[in-house]
C-alpha cells in the first residue's frame, strides 16, 4: 500500500487487529480510545496514539470507525472533537458498525455534507480474522469512496464484497446475516443441552451434526466453547441483544415478522439479564442449563433446579 | 455383500433408492408399498415385489422399515401380514423412520421379544442420496444387530455412525439434527424475505451469506428453491412438522423448554395450514412472501396485503 495516514477511531480487539494489519502493510496509523490501555498496545504496535478522534483523524485521508453502534460512531465523527471536522476534504470515512440502513444512509449524508466520502462497510470474522487482515467486509457506497478506501480495504481483509453505490445496502447485508448468525447460535445451544438431556455423549453430537444437514457455521465455531466449558467473550452476548435488537426494530419498521429471530432475541436477553451479557455468546447454553439443572462442563446448576 | 435376501418395506423416493443400491450391490430385494405404482418401479429395477410385509420379510435375514413414522413402523412390523412374524428368528429390523426415543426403545424391546435384533438407524441425505448409496446413518444397537446389520449398511450408506449399543441413542441423535435442520430452514426463509423486503438483489445474499458466518447446511441447500421459485417437494413441509412436533414431544415430556424449535415449527404449522404441506418446506419463504405482500418469484401476494 502506498504511504498513507489511516485513522483508526476505537481500538479494541478488531480496531486493534486492523491496526497492525494495516503497520504490517506500510500505512501509518494514528489511533484512538476511551481505553488508555488499549492506546497504548496501539503505541506498541508502532501505530501513533492519539488523544482523541480529531487528533487521529487529523491530516488522515481514510478513517477507521471501528465502534459497536450507530450512535457511537455519531459521536465519534460529529462530536465535542470528532474525527470530521479534522480529516481533509475528500477523505473517506469506512464505517464498521452494525446498525439499522436508515442510521448507514443518514451518516453517509451528514459525511457528504462535510465534504468527506462514506463507506458503509460494516465487517464479520472476529479478533483473529483482523489481526490477521483476513476480515470479511460487505461494503456499500459511492464509486469515489471506493476508490479512496480500496487499498486500506485489501490491507485489512480477505474478501470485500461490493455490493452497491450507495450507503444502507453493506448494512442490509450484514444485518441479514446478523439475523441467521444469532438464530444460529441460540439453535445451537438449544440443541447441544437437548442432546445432553438425553443423555447423549455431546462430544459425539459435535462430531456428527457437523457432519450432517443439521450444521452451521456458528454450531461449529461456538459449541466448542460449551464442550470446553469455557465462556471467555470470543463474541459477547450483548453483541447479539444490541444486532437482534436492530433486526426488531426493523421489523417493526417494515411490518414484517420475525418470530425465529424474534425468539432468538429473547434467549439472549434471557441471559443477560442472568448476568451473562459480557461473557460469550455461546452462555445462552449455560443459561439453559443453569435453569434446566445440567451437568454441563463449566455450568453450576441453581439451585432447586431439576 | 454376500448373497443376501433383504426385505424393503416402504418404497417411496428413499426405500426405493435404498433397493437399488442394494440391487447394485448383489443382494436379492423384496419390496412392498401401499403404492401399486412404487412396487412396479421397483420390479422394473429388478427386485421381487411382494404383496404386503409379510411376503416381503418372509425368508428375509434383514428388514430395512422406511416408513416415516413410530405408528406407521409399528403397523408393518405387527400388524395384520406384519413382517415381523414373517422374518426367521436372528434376523434384525432395521429401522429408518424418525421417532421419540422412546418409541425406538418400545420397538426394539418387541422385537427382541419376537426373537429378531432391532437396529435404531434413522438415516439422513434424502432421495438422491439414497439412490446413490451415499446415505449417512445414524445407529445404535446391540453388536449382534450391528454385526447382522453392517454389510446392509455398507450398501446404501456413506457414512454409519455407531452410537451406542441400545435402542434410542440413534432416535436422539437424529431428534437433535432435526431440531436444528427445522429452525435452520425456517430462519434461512426468514433472511431471504428480509433481504428482499430490504430491496436487495436476493441472488447476490445467497452468495455472501454462503461465504459468510450466518452460514447453514440447511441455507445453502433450500435458498436455490426459494431463488428459481420452485416449490417441488424435495422434502416437505409435512415432515418438519411431524419432526418438530416430536421434538416438542420431547421437550414437555421431560420439561425442557425449547423456544427457539416452538417458533420454528409455528412457521411450518402456518405454511401446511395455508396449504402447503406437502410441497417443498423452502415454502415457509413462500409463505412470509404471500403475507408480507413480496415480489418473490413463483409466489402471488395475497389480495390485499401491503
Amino acid at each position: 500500500m502506498p504511504a498513507e495516514t489511516v485513522a483508526v477511531i476505537g481500538l479494541g480487539s478488531m480496531g486493534l487487529g486492523m491496526a497492525r494489519s494495516l503497520l504490517r502493510s506500510g500505512a501509518r496509523v494514528a489511533g484512538c480510545d476511551i481505553d488508555a490501555g488499549a492506546v497504548s498496545r496501539l503505541r506498541e504496535a508502532g501505530g501513533d496514539a492519539a488523544t482523541d478522534p480529531a487528533a487521529a483523524a487529523d491530516g488522515a485521508g481514510v478513517a477507521l470507525i471501528v465502534v459497536v453502534n450507530a450512535a457511537q460512531t455519531e459521536a465519534v465523527l460529529f462530536g465535542e472533537r470528532g474525527a470530521a471536522a479534522a480529516m481533509p476534504a475528500g477523505g473517506v470515512v469506512v464505517s464498521s458498525a452494525t446498525m439499522s440502513p436508515q442510521d448507514a444512509r443518514a451518516l453517509a449524508a451528514r459525511c457528504e455534507a462535510a465534504g468527506l466520502h462514506y463507506l458503509d462497510a460494516p465487517m464479520s470474522g472476529g479478533a483473529t480474522r483482523a489481526a490477521e487482515g483476513a476480515l470479511t467486509i460487505m461494503a456499500s457506497g459511492t464509486p469515489a469512496a471506493f476508490a479512496r478506501a480500496r487499498p486500506v480495504l485489501a490491507a485489512i481483509a480477505g474478501t470485500v464484497y461490493e455490493l452497491g453505490d450507495e450507503a444502507g445496502i453493506g448494512a442490509s447485508f450484514k444485518i441479514v446475516n446478523q439475523l441467521l448468525a444469532g438464530v444460529h447460535i441460540a439453535a445451537a445451544c438449544e440443541a447441544i443441552t437437548l442432546a445432553k438431556r438425553l443423555g447423549l455423549d455431546i462430544a459425539r453430537v459435535y462430531e456428527v451434526i457437523t457432519a450432517s444437514a443439521g450444521n452451521s457455521w456458528m454450531f461449529e465455531n461456538r459449541i466448542p466453547h460449551v464442550l470446553d466449558g469455557d465462556y471467555t467473550p470470543r463474541s459477547a452476548v450483548d453483541i447479539f441483544t444490541k444486532d437482534l435488537g436492530i433486526v426488531s426494530d426493523i421489523g417493526r419498521q417494515h411490518k414484517f415478522p420475525m418470530p425465529i429471530a424474534a425468539s432468538a432475541m429473547q434467549m439472549f436477553l434471557m441471559t443477560a439479564a442472568a448476568g451473562m451479557g459480557r461473557d460469550d455468546d455461546a452462555s445462552v447454553a449455560r443459561l439453559i442449563a443453569q435453569v434446566t439443572g445440567l451437568d454441563l462442563p463449566g455450568v453450576t446448576p441453581a439451585p432447586g433446579s431439576r
